[in-house]
C-alpha cells in the first residue's frame, strides 16, 4: 500500500569534525521519503523553492518517488544550519530560515487521496494536522514524528496532533521534555496515553523501544564505529518503520517489532555518509542483509 | 563450579528523591555475591570492622554464601556516601571512608584455592592484581570490574589488571574514560586490545552490550518505571553475568549472551528497592520469571 508524507524538503548546512558540507538535500520528507520508497511507493507533499535543482528531483525520482504533492513557489528552500561537536550526540543548531516554509499550506493533489498510510513528518503541528484533515477518514494508519521546537513554543497544537495519531516515533530527550517524566517508561505511558496506540521512543546509540498499551519491545542500536553524520537518522528511522507497516497493510504485534526493527536498519544506514547519500547507495538487498544482522546480534538462547 | 570474588563489603549512605538510608550493606563484593550466589557456590575474600554486625553476615548466610576469606579487623567497615539526582543516572559522592580497606592485604583460605571462576571485583587494581596471583594457574575464567576512581588515579595498574582477565564488565562513561573513545564500539575495541577476550558494556537503562573479537550482541534495559536505588546495579549484574557463566561451566558465544542477559536481570532486581533488600527477597523461580521476561521483550521474526 502507497504512504503518503507531508515534511519538509530543504537544505541542511552541516559540520562535522569530519568536514563541512554546506548544501546537502535534507529534511524530514526526503529522510522519510527514500527510506520508505525501500518499502513501498511513496508520495511526498511538502514546498520548495527555485534552488531545487534537477538534479534534487532526479533524488527522489530515482527511487521512484511521487513528487507531485512537492509545490514549487518563488523563494529559497527551508534552511536549516547545524554543528556536531566530536560527540555525535551533541549537536548545535547554528541557523533556520524559513524560506518558502513561512507560507506553506499543504495541498494534497486528487490523486493522493486514496494513500492507506499517511506519515505526518517533523513540521508545524497545525500544518500536520491540516493534511491529517484533508485525508478524510479512509486512511488506515496515521504515523506521526515532531520535535523540541514544536513541544516548547506550541504545546496546545503538538497535544492536539497526538491525538489523531496512531503511532508516535520520538527522541528521547524529546519524550520527557513533551512529558516531564524523566523515566522514559513513564514517558511512554504518558504519551500513549494523549491518544497514539503505539510509541517508539528512539534512544540513538542506544537502540529503540516500542510501547503499546500491554507489549513491550527493545531493539539495540547497530554497531556503527563510525558516525559521520546523524542527520535525519531518526526520520530515515521513520521511514523505514512506517514503509514496512505499508508494505505489510497491517500493524499487529509482530509487524509493529518488525517494523522498529526495519527502521534501525534504515537510521543506521543513514548516519553512514554525510546528508542522504548512504540511502540513495544502497539496494533492497543491503537492507534485508542489515536487518540478518539486527538478528544475530539480538538472538539468545530462551 | 563455585566463584571466588574478592570485593568491597561496606556501609553505604544513600540519599534519593525517595529517602535517606545511612546504614546500609552494600559493596562490590557483597552485590556480586548475593547475586551471583543464585546461580552457583559463592566465596568472598574482603576486610570487614568491628561495625559489621551479625545480623549483616547473616545476609550472607541466608544465601549460602561462604565467607571464610571475610577477614574482620578492629575499626570501622569501608563506607560510601552518595546523594542520587530525581535523574537516577546522576549521583554526586559525598564521602569516601577506606577505613578497614586501608591497609587491607587480601589473603585466599586455602580451601578456596581450588576455585575454578574468579571474579575481581571494584577495589584497588593491585589488590585485584594480588589475589589473581594466589589464585596461580588452575583458574579458569577471571572476571573484574573497575571504576572511574582507579582509572584516573592509577592507570597503569588498571592496565595491568585488564591485562590479566578473560572478562571485563565495564559502565558506558568508565570505558569512554579508561580508552578516550567517545564510541563506545570503538572503545570495546580498545579494550580487547588491552586483553580481555569479552567486554560487557553496562549501559544503565538502556541495557549492556556484549564484544568478543567477532561477535556483538545486545540486549535492551528491563522497563523499570521506579528506579529506587541503582547503586549496586553493576555489580549485580556481574553477578548475574559471572555466577551464570560458573554454573554452567563454559563461556561460548551462546552461554556467554544468556550470560549477559542473566546480568540484565540480576541488575534490574538491583534497582527495585534500597541497598539490597531486592536481592534478599527474591527466589530462583523470580530470576527465571524475569529471564523469560526478556524473551518476551526482544523477540521478533527472522
Amino acid at each position: 500500500m502507497s504512504i503518503l508524507v507531508v515534511g519538509s524538503v530543504a537544505f541542511d548546512d552541516i559540520k562535522t569534525p569530519r568536514g563541512h558540507a554546506p548544501r546537502l538535500l535534507g529534511g524530514s520528507g526526503t529522510y522519510f521519503g527514500l527510506s520508505a520508497s525501500f518499502f513501498t511507493p511513496v508520495r511526498v507533499v511538502g514546498v520548495v523553492g527555485d534552488d531545487f535543482t534537477a538534479e534534487d528531483e532526479a533524488v527522489f525520482r530515482n527511487r521512484r518517488i511521487d513528487i507531485r504533492g512537492l509545490e514549487r513557489v518563488p523563494g529559497k528552500c527551508f534552511l536549516w544550519a547545524c554543528e556536531y561537536e566530536s560527540n555525535p550526540n551533541v549537536r548545535h543548531t547554528l541557523r533556520t530560515e524559513l524560506n518558502v516554509f513561512e507560507h506553506f499550506s499543504p495541498k494534497l493533489p486528487p490523486e493522493y487521496l486514496d494513500s492507506d498510510y499517511l506519515f505526518l513528518g517533523n513540521i508545524a503541528p497545525q500544518l500536520q494536522c491540516q493534511v491529517r484533515d484533508q485525508m478524510g477518514p479512509r486512511v488506515r494508519l496515521v504515523g506521526g514524528d515532531t520535535m523540541n521546537f514544536w513541544i516548547t513554543g506550541m504545546p496546545q497544537e503538538v497535544r492536539r496532533f497526538l491525538a489523531r495519531l496512531h503511532v508516535l516515533t520520538i527522541n528521547d530527550s524529546e519524550a520527557q521534555l513533551l512529558t516531564g517524566e524523566h523515566n522514559l517508561h513513564k514517558a511512554a505511558r504518558a504519551i500513549l496515553a494523549m491518544g497514539p496506540q503505539a510509541v517508539v521512543i528512539k534512544r540513538g546509540e542506544h537502540g529503540a523501544t516500542l510501547y503499546q498499551h500491554s507489549e513491550y519491545f527493545g531493539v539495540p542500536g547497530y554497531p556503527l564505529e563510525d558516525v559521520f553524520d546523524p542527520t535525519g537518522a531518526g526520520d530515515a528511522f521513520a521511514g523505514g518503520m512506517l514503509g514496512y507497516l505499508a508494505q505489510q497493510g497491517r500493524w499487529d504485534d509482530t509487524t509493529l517489532r518488525r517494523a522498529v526493527v526495519y527502521g534501525s536498519v534504515m537510521g543506521s544506514f543513514a548516519c553512514e555518509r554525510f546528508g542522504v547519500e548512504r540511502l540513495t547507495q544502497i539496494s533492497e538487498a543491503d537492507v534485508e542483509a542489515r536487518y540478518r544482522e539486527f538478528v544475530a546480534l539480538t538472538r539468545f538462547d530462551a
